[in-house]
């Protein structure tokens, strides 16, 4: 049995997100499923370092599978690449230790978020950036996010029913660039919660379209309440830039 | 009579290109006029600074109209935006002197051309670039550029069908430059013939792939016959980035 690691771009467009789904399959999972069992024969399962969203974009995607019959890893991408659509992209494969798991091994995800903070339109960055007209305060929002890092109990920002599980989390960085038009914000984490990065972006936006005070953000995080945060921003702008492992 | 100036970008993807068509009605031109001519109510020629092909983009596309009555420009932008599809977008508009044109007063124009040299999928590329995995010598194709600027005919350059219009153009600068596996070709010039710019980079790739040597050029470009010079090129690899005038 061969383990094989993929990185893996696509554009989150067209997609019900990565996680596959039971009835209708149109998410990158099944996609990269469908393919490889066609190749091998028998039933393939791929796993992603975690979901992305449906709509959701990812430059740097980690998944891994196994194989029973050695396949040149070289030969394994160009198959997936040859049947893939054009908007899913496998960019690079390697051969890992058996019990290598994208998911239970990963350290580090960054995620981008990206906004158009201007009323002209942006042909080119208009499937991978949402809208905000009104001009936001880049300082203001730049002094909330260090409210946001650290480690802490993010249930004020999920969408996660509540469960068992923990939502705790550490929040490495947060870094806010403004290039013309264009806020790209940055969340480096050990792992993020189910509609976190959305919602932390919702609310770093009303911080920056002064509905609130940077300093509101530590009352939010300790009420743990998820309607005390600010709101789900749409997908589009939401990319998985790359996941680290020791 | 007011003149406004309009800076125009476009994904070319759908269309069929820049300039209005009899009969359907998919094109740039056609789009900028049906929703002028629904504003004022009477008819409005938009003229552009030249036609892009099916399929080219436009990141600095200049055009100009003439509005009966007056409107304040950023109204008249703001009215475009509102019902232009969101693969076109007004960037910029100004009044103008009432004689200014934009194709006529053009002076220079810069067009770019996209390769992805390698066999990995650019998903987020794909539709502006063209593929060629064989490995390109970027040395080569920039030494046969340089045969290529300067003042010639270049009739061997273009598929317009011979008639009494010049041939001779001024080609300031071909820049190539190489990112990765992203070449992109720079072409600044004072004017471009029909497919010119993707006859060239057809020529150059040749080039590239050892098929045809740097000084053979010289010979194409005397010998002003097509079946001498390369293939022209996909269209979605071409976009229009900027119109200088006076």
């Amino acid at each position: 049995m061969n383990n094989y690691r993929i990185l893996v771009q696509y554009e989150g467009t067209r997609y019900q997100g990565w996680q596959k789904q039971d009835s209708t399959d149109n998410t990158i999972q099944g996609k990269l499923e469908a393919i490889l069992t066609k190749m091998t024969g028998e039933f393939v399962q791929v796993d992603g370092s975690g979901r992305t969203d449906a709509g959701v974009h990812a430059v740097g995607q980690v998944a891994n599978f196994h194989l029973n019959e050695p396949v040149l890893p070289q030969e394994v991408m160009e198959y997936l690449n040859r049947y893939l659509p054009e908007d899913i992209g496998v960019i690079r494969i390697e051969e890992v230790a058996p019990r290598f798991h994208s998911r239970l091994n990963a350290v580090e995800k960054t995620y981008t978020y990206r906004v158009i903070n201007s009323n002209i339109p942006h042909v080119f960055a208009r499937k991978y950036a949402f809208v905000v007209e009104e001009t936001l305060d880049v300082d203001a929002m730049r002094e909330a996010s260090r409210y946001l890092c650290g480690t802490h109990d993010y249930k004020a920002f999920t969408s996660a029913k509540k469960g068992k599980k923990s939502t705790v989390r550490t929040v490495k960085d947060i870094v806010i660039q403004k290039e013309n038009d264009m806020i790209t914000f940055t969340y480096q984490g050990d792992g993020f919660l189910y509609h976190m990065v959305r919602i932390l972006t919702g609310t770093l936006i009303e911080v920056g379209l002064g509905k609130r005070k940077p300093e509101d953000m530590e009352g939010i995080l300790d009420s743990k309440i998820r309607e005390n945060a600010g709101p789900l921003v749409p997908a589009k702008g939401l990319c998985l830039m790359e996941v680290k492992y020791h």
